[in-house]
């Protein structure tokens, strides 16, 4: 039989019918082909009843490489990787609308002024995605691309330019998936396009060079730290959330401080991190996408655990207050289902909506009887960072005896042990 | 058969069984008895299969009144409606843990210097419950009792005692629930009990009287503006939101200013209000629970809407970034989905994970096509408001071909049309 490839157009044949369609990556059940239909829906064919496979396309690598644009030999040189959204898009005025870059070195006719913080030795586009319209796989392309870079002697650090839909996803998983970081990483966006005149472009793209080449071996996201154009913030990737639709500064960090603050002249540092160093850094992408984020709320239907029980693995619930369900006091008590789900085997793991603060189930006793559940509270986590991270947890099939301690240990800054109050 | 109401303790015989448990407001499908089983889950029974009723024990009326305190007569009479809470509760010493009042008047006791500011004309206690284990029908409950207090003549305002945990949604709810308001309903809490030195309790309940006998005819929420014990903020109670797990000033205003700052010698207006006025208050509180709130997340499968579809009439979804979801280009393309969901009859209301800004699915083209599906947009509502007013919305029948038209009609300030950016 024909040898075909996530992303390949195939037709297989079974018995019953052809089904053309793209094939889809299931690493969570090898027996089956899964198959995304034209219209949009995926179906499951089991490996046993496939007659015939045929390989109608070939998957399109879009992967457009371009290598060393060297305009001042005396500066450092590092490596961009473009994915899309807003900072690579231009305004179609045709419609009104944006839409994105066709080939990577289109960056430098946009934001010449690049070149006079750093050369740039490689610019790759392992693809152009709308941020909202990534998932783990892509998480995992650009870690591939990143963990290139940074075992490259002759690469001083990353930029990563990104949609702003989910970046602080990316960001998260990135900084989990990179171990033994050595050099920054540094995700960048823009909220406005390019040619728009309030467009955040250029100063985001500007402080995210300079911070490519700084001291600073982390996962961070650079963006304005005002509504003004007068600073970007160096955020630190697990603790970071886009916090506003439109406004330039949408980022804010989550239970902790900037890592820096990029000035036009200087950088003041605000918060620890780890420095450049010489380790060879490893690329740990294990994942499992059975995973999924829900959040509580008055009237929340019980029966809902049965559902996510029997689909996933694992699940982010986002409780109320310092870590709350509906209990024995309320009219649809939840703690049986919960419990029920993870007496079956889910992994239920606890954030907190208000975004701020850290839980603490053990002040009120509903609190207490949900931990006893056997539920995972993590700390002041953001829902989006545990949603990366337990995906990344439950995809190592060695941690499966430590759940509850890999959630929380404390990987890459995720939990923030000095948090006050 | 014995004549039995919701909250009544019941055996229930069928041909085939018996069955003992809490009946249950089932105002959805009156064809059917909904039991509450001591392990905490439901049970629907067929009018048509039951044999037998019998009572058990009658409902517990929760309800403690205790009339008119009046220690200065030249001071305004309100009432206050205690709900549980941290703001009614106690430090239990032997668990370490907090358990709540028992009785209404033990609010004076805990609270003396009320009585500087206000006389008490009535104070009553619905149900004491930890706000998480609210849910509508609990919002009913108290909107009936504050009707009674707003068209009662010689009561100056009301003041409502609440958990932190979900008293946004109730604030939000009473919103919707009182039409043509003419006095202030003022929410108040605390986030650490009373018998702590950090309470914010005292201050909280002083500010809450102070705005009880203001000219300021909204719902609104008042507690600490700062971290400090300072000043408190009211804050319009269909924008606001929990926003810190443990700090004082947890309650922020979302996408507006708050209506004044309350100093211990002076109220600030800051925006605009409606004024205490003649009208007589209409208890509109027609609901519907069959409604979710789902948030998108990148790698959320499409089933979800399938099973959403198939179980409410209504779901408020939490989009990224101007408001998006995964679609054409994305793996896992979620727009069939909602497109089938909605011409299948559910409604589809879109509100904004960031939670600041406003959604705007014009700018581009992914956004427009989820447009397109039949999503209603709601501008800057928060979700958990957006919850409320689509229960409140889909419980009038004579709305159903209006759904989209009232759910973006501005009822009580919850749509801010001058919002910035």
């Amino acid at each position: 039989m024909e040898e075909v490839k996530p992303g390949d157009k195939i037709k297989i044949s079974t018995v019953k019918e052809e089904i053309t369609g793209v094939l889809i990556d299931n690493q969570e059940n090898p027996e089956i082909y899964l198959i995304k239909l034209k219209s949009g829906y995926n179906i499951g064919i089991r490996k046993d009843d496939v007659l015939k496979i045929e390989l109608i396309e070939k998957r399109k690598d879009k992967k457009e490489e371009k290598t060393e644009r060297i305009v001042d030999k005396n500066l450092p040189k590092i490596d961009i990787i473009v994915t899309g959204g807003t900072i690579s898009s231009k305004i179609d005025y045709e419609t009104g609308g944006v839409k994105p870059l066709t080939k990577p070195e289109q960056l430098f006719e946009m934001y010449p002024e690049l070149m006079e913080i750093v050369n740039i030795k490689r610019i790759v586009m392992p693809f152009t995605k709308l941020s909202e319209n990534m998932d783990y796989l892509d998480w995992k392309a650009i870690a591939s691309e990143v963990e290139k870079s940074l075992n490259d002697k002759n690469c001083a650090g990353v930029i990563v330019t990104h949609g702003t839909d989910t970046i602080h996803y990316t960001s998260a998983a990135l900084s989990f998936f990179l171990r033994d970081l050595n050099k920054p990483v540094v995700l960048t966006y823009s909220q406005r396009s390019s040619d728009r005149a309030s467009s955040d472009a250029r100063l985001n793209l500007i402080c995210a060079a300079k911070m490519a080449i700084s001291d600073v071996a982390e996962v961070m996201l650079v963006g304005h730290g005002s509504s003004n154009d007068d600073f970007c913030y160096a955020l630190r990737g697990s603790k970071v959330r886009k916090m506003h639709s439109s406004k330039r500064d949408a980022f804010k960090p989550i239970n902790c401080k900037s890592i820096a603050k990029i000035f036009s002249d200087k950088i003041e540092m605000s918060g620890s991190y780890n420095r450049r160093n010489e380790k060879k850094v490893i690329l740990d992408d294990k994942f499992s996408d059975k995973i999924a984020l829900i959040k509580f709320y008055p009237g929340m239907d019980a029966e809902i655990f049965d559902y996510l029980s029997s689909r996933y693995n694992g699940i982010i619930l986002e409780l109320t207050g310092l870590g709350h369900v509906a209990s024995d006091e309320a009219r649809k008590n939840l703690l049986p289902s919960i419990k029920k789900a993870i007496d079956n085997g889910l992994v239920v793991c606890a954030t907190c909506q208000t975004i701020y603060g850290r839980l603490n189930p053990k002040v009120y006793s509903p609190g207490r009887r949900l931990e006893k559940t056997g539920v995972i509270f993590l700390e002041d986590m953001t829902s989006e960072t545990a949603l990366a991270k337990l995906g990344w947890v439950l995809g190592h099939k060695d941690w499966r005896a430590k759940i509850k301690e890999k959630m929380l240990e404390n990987f890459s800054g995720e939990i923030n042990l000095r948090l006050e109050e």
